[in-house]
């Protein structure tokens, strides 16, 4: 029997082999040589003594990338925003008030899966490039009282980084929970979970983990656990006889109910989802990358990196986006120069004729900034220096003409004058 | 700064080097090697040119997996189990009746999810082991009126195959959706989603995919895209002010959200989730492996594995599990023998002596039967030969004695019979 279809492409037979790309956009990045070879090792069964070691391995090793003592460290097999929803939908019950200081695409992101987890959302909000003070946080917490403050730490919508250390612990004494959604941050920028009072906290592979999207880290505090356990209810299928249910709301979701999951990652190892293999092999060597160059280590790569870049691009006569002091280490945005009439050519140029990859911009942002990525395996002088003399050459053909060799000439200068 | 944690377990910084196993469970199973080495090919970002057409492959290589010529065939990033609960929770509005016959563990697993969902959820059962005549089913929707029926195609706690062609036919002219979670068979057993009138489906890739668990391949008819498309509502952060939401109730999963995921998998490509790279590299090869032998050719082979498998076990003198006529073709349930004393030893040392790995039970099976996994890139002669022999060694020094030799020659027998 035939079972190929009339008209089907008969590319859809042939081996993968994409080109090289060099992705300097706002995510996904290039991933660690490692940790693409770390998800091709031999395939274990989820409940084979060599896997579920491997699985506290990685509740520790996230723990410190974390900076956390929280035992409830784990993966939730999803992208960054299955993470994200794991906890809203997880912590919220339905009527709970939540508050969203939104400064940014996915501040409104949040306030959309908190109200589909029933949430009585409120939300403050502040210009697109700016952030919020922490008396404007913690005055709306005082205001309206909610059962949770749900924010982002680097909104890559807009390049900025929400100091969260004076909120998160305000909170903390008000016994507010704080969620915050790391995905863009973490690894390369500061981040204590910890010591800023953090209660609930995701975040993804794909930016300065340098991993391919796919699995989702999350770590909970104990008063987060509480809330969430408050919920729990054992599926039909594997419940005991003598199971009792918590006295809370169910969680809507059994995909992304938090409260099962830790049944899972716990030593009664309580089957819910088929761990995901690959993407746990590819989140360990995430971690053991990033922890074995040091996390302050890091911190300063992505520093030096972003204000190479940066300087570079102002050389070149270009404008930097937002707030310099709250940007996040690893994105940049500059606008685009009024000179350049069809920005979407800019960036096909860079990728067709350089194979390099930066990005575009959501909603009033669109078409008025570049959002260029350094962050993870490609947070490196080389694709500065890549970057910049592409960018500068192909802006040359499309009406901008920046002082020839400048922006290569004062990266290297930020180099020169930082000692290594 | 020492970023390291007192009391961690040094093993953590250690490479992954899992020790070999022949996973012969009821999935995950072994993955073709093709599908490792295709995952750790070049990251793409989410808007090339190069990664949305591999998107586009990938939705005609799974028409063809799943039979059928629904436009809307494309994949949810989670295990099957995000799968399912895209389809229901898409499917349902809070208040439909939906209807689930259940066979087994994962029928349990869709009244919780469809229950999760709002649903109003009716159920029929029939004893684990057995499946439901059509006319049980047919009777059930002409007495209940769903909106929707739910159920598994085969489900692996039971190893039992429900058949769905006359249920589909009839509830296509009643105008009922069907939906079929076909995780555990879509690659191994026939499934004709079209020829059936099955308006949604869902899988994963490790089972008969020979793939990693971490992706779900789902397909939509045109009348279950209408029903979902009949509550979309684009979110927060990306709607254009001139965006219109349908009149039917908000999802409440924003992750798991079909509507906005046919839009991410459109030519709008409007923004959801970071599709997982490595995965979608995983799913496209799996579906290259499974349409490059034909799908009436892998049939076959399972077919043939398991008959010589459960010959074997007959000839080792132990009993099969469950209707001789409705068995899935890549599981096979064996009672375990009253000599043997200690079940989980006998795994056990199948495990750590020969690295073979057998599979468990759940519920009214649990301590009951062994189920024994032949499928995908592991559903070959010589695991059969090789479970055979390790079982009968094993069981040997666990109580039960098996006439010598017997199994392996009687597996042989039935290759030995079959024209290759």
């Amino acid at each position: 029997m035939n079972d190929s279809r009339k008209g089907a492409d008969p590319r859809i037979f042939e081996d993968l082999d994409p080109e090289p790309r060099l992705l300097m956009g706002p995510g996904p990045v290039d991933v660690y040589p490692r940790v693409l070879q770390a998800m091709s090792r031999t395939m274990l069964g989820q409940f084979d003594p060599q896997f579920t070691t491997y699985m506290n391995q990685v509740m520790e090793l996230y723990r410190q990338v974390f900076r956390t003592d929280n035992h409830w460290t784990f993966l939730v097999n999803g992208t960054a925003r299955a993470g994200i929803e794991a906890c809203l939908t997880s912590l919220i019950s339905p009527g709970d008030r939540v508050l969203v200081p939104i400064f940014g695409r996915f501040g409104h992101l949040l306030t959309e899966i908190a109200g589909r987890s029933g949430a009585d959302v409120v939300t403050i909000d502040t210009e697109w490039g700016s952030v919020f003070e922490a008396d404007q946080i913690t005055d709306a917490v005082k205001t309206y009282s909610p059962q949770l403050v749900a924010l982002v730490h680097g909104d890559t919508s807009t390049t900025m980084a929400q100091p969260l250390a004076e909120v998160g612990r305000f909170c903390q004494q008000a016994g507010v929970l704080v969620y915050a959604d790391t995905t863009a941050t973490l690894g390369g920028n500061p981040f204590e979970t910890d010591a800023w009072g953090i209660d609930a906290a995701s975040t993804g592979l794909q930016k300065c983990l340098s991993g391919p999207p796919g699995t989702s880290p999350v770590t909970l505090s104990e008063a987060a656990v509480e809330r969430i356990n408050a919920r729990k209810h054992v599926e039909a299928g594997i419940r005991t006889v003598d199971a009792v249910d918590a006295d809370g709301s169910i969680i809507q979701s059994n995909y992304l109910d938090l409260a099962m999951l830790m049944d899972y990652w716990s030593p009664l190892r309580l089957n819910h989802h088929t761990e995901s293999t690959a993407m746990l092999y590819a989140a360990r060597e995430c971690a053991r990358v990033v922890l074995g160059e040091g996390l302050e280590a890091g911190f300063a790569r992505h520093r030096l990196t972003s204000r190479a870049l940066r300087t570079g691009l102002s050389a070149m006569g270009l404008e930097l986006f937002g707030d310099p002091a709250h940007r996040m280490e690893n994105v940049t945005g500059v606008y685009i120069p009024d000179a350049v009439k069809d920005a979407d050519a800019v960036r096909l140029a860079l990728l067709d004729d350089f194979g390099i990859e930066i990005g575009t911009s959501f909603g009033p942002l669109h078409g008025k900034i570049w959002r260029i990525g350094t962050m993870g395996y490609g947070c490196r002088k080389q694709n500065v220096l890549r970057c910049l003399t592409a960018l500068e050459t192909v802006l040359a053909r499309n009406g901008f003409s920046a002082p020839v060799g400048a922006a290569a000439q004062a990266a290297y200068a930020v180099y020169d004058e930082t000692p290594a």
